[in-house]
């Protein structure tokens, strides 16, 4: 009998998000299933890690192909205490989300969806985020079932490259609607800030905003999105701008003069 | 009568940290002081910012070249808060740190004092994240005064490229003792995590590890910071692979079956 694949499931809305739920369903189709999922909304919380805190996990659901925790902690420790400290050996792969909400362009660096399935890269595991366009948590995934059960199945026959991580967005239009997929770059962008602050509060503030496009190229996630495309952008974890090494400003003169 | 630099100041460690409290002392023979940190150690956040919930700040300091607040927020948001909400202009540059601790190699990700820097990159402004690789917060950095004077002096004169954030980092060595400056790539590396449960409390833990470098090349910050240097590693906004992009695996045919 072939061997069951494992599945690491994580998110960054917490564990009773509706993303997360139709996701595991998905999955139980395709394979064992761990979710370890923050207890509360973990949105924007990047890369992060908790130092010097206690990390508190509960045990939700257990049974023989499928375990569930919630965990105190962000997105990142998610990950770590699941490959650590629940799995005896590595899974297959790790998925994060599905999250209410766009994570593309700018929105990379802010996204502990995205972050969380590149921590599981880091731990050198297959990982993809996936993130749907409406921020509702009132989306209806169900056109997206038979699509999404394939890309999975496809990605965990196909082995990722090892040290990327794909950072899939779903646009706002169901699956019948979509044109297809499209491997891209991230676009550059911006989020339009505002940041209020209350009634007679002056120095309490609340940020908000909204995402601004600064890159018309078609080979971007911005442009895939807008066109009805799932967009596909390989993320790496080297951060290095090579092409300012190739050009810096000698900085030894510098060193010369202390 | 030259016109004065204006200096943003952040950390992650917290608005009264030895390091930030150096770079203060140095930057205001500079220039015109905006320091708004975190009220407290905020290390490992990442780029994390607050979503949802109010942000405070209060004004510890105000003198007509110098302004001090604190921040109930990330290092990140410290950043979106001085530039949207307390400086009437962009700053001349931003400097994120000095941080008590390595942020290099893998570090890059987790770390909130560059990624604080990046932040003001994102904003437009030139930006620097300064670290030491001494955890203490009894560092004695003064014999790297004229040093990060002269760096900083040299940063605002010659104009960063635009979208480029600089990771700096500090061997644990007195000045006198360095070979010089690298300017290099970020080396690959991973923190092998301990993930320890307290005594009769097996569902929560506190993450510890310790840094293994999987690099041997002497073009990293890795092999400049062993051998003496200080390492100056250019960071950009864009994760894409582009390597994976040019040779994906065709994800067409998952598109088919939808």
């Amino acid at each position: 009998m072939k061997k069951k694949h494992t599945i690491l499931l994580v998110n960054d809305d917490g564990i009773f998000s509706p993303g997360l739920r139709f996701l595991i369903k998905i999955c139980k189709k395709i394979g064992k299933v761990l979710v370890v999922a923050p207890e509360q909304n973990q949105s924007g919380m990047s890369h992060a890690i908790t130092v010097d805190k206690e990390i508190k996990i509960n045990k939700l659901e257990s049974s023989k192909d499928y375990e569930e925790y919630s965990c105190s902690g962000t997105p990142v420790d998610c990950v770590k205490i699941a490959t650590k400290k629940i799995l005896k050996k590595k899974p297959d792969l790790c998925i994060s989300g599905i999250n209410h909400g766009a994570n593309y362009s700018i929105s990379t660096l802010y996204s502990a969806t995205l972050h969380a399935a590149v921590e599981g890269t880091i731990e050198g595991i297959p990982s993809i985020a996936i993130s749907h366009l409406d921020y509702s948590s009132k989306i209806d995934f169900s056109s997206y079932d038979n699509f999404l059960e394939n890309l999975i199945r496809k990605i965990l026959s196909s082995h990722l490259i090892k040290g990327v991580t794909l950072n899939i967005n779903i646009p706002s239009i169901t699956c019948k609607d979509l044109r297809g997929i499209k491997v891209c770059r991230q676009g550059k962008g911006k989020n339009i800030e505002k940041i209020n602050s209350k009634k007679n509060k002056k120095n309490k503030f609340i940020i908000t905003g909204h995402f601004e496009s600064q890159d018309k190229s078609k080979d971007t996630d911005i442009w895939a999105l807008d066109n009805s495309f799932v967009s596909v952008v390989p993320i790496q974890i080297d951060m290095t701008d090579y092409d300012y090494i190739d050009n810096y400003n000698d900085l030894d003169d510098v060193f010369q003069i202390r």
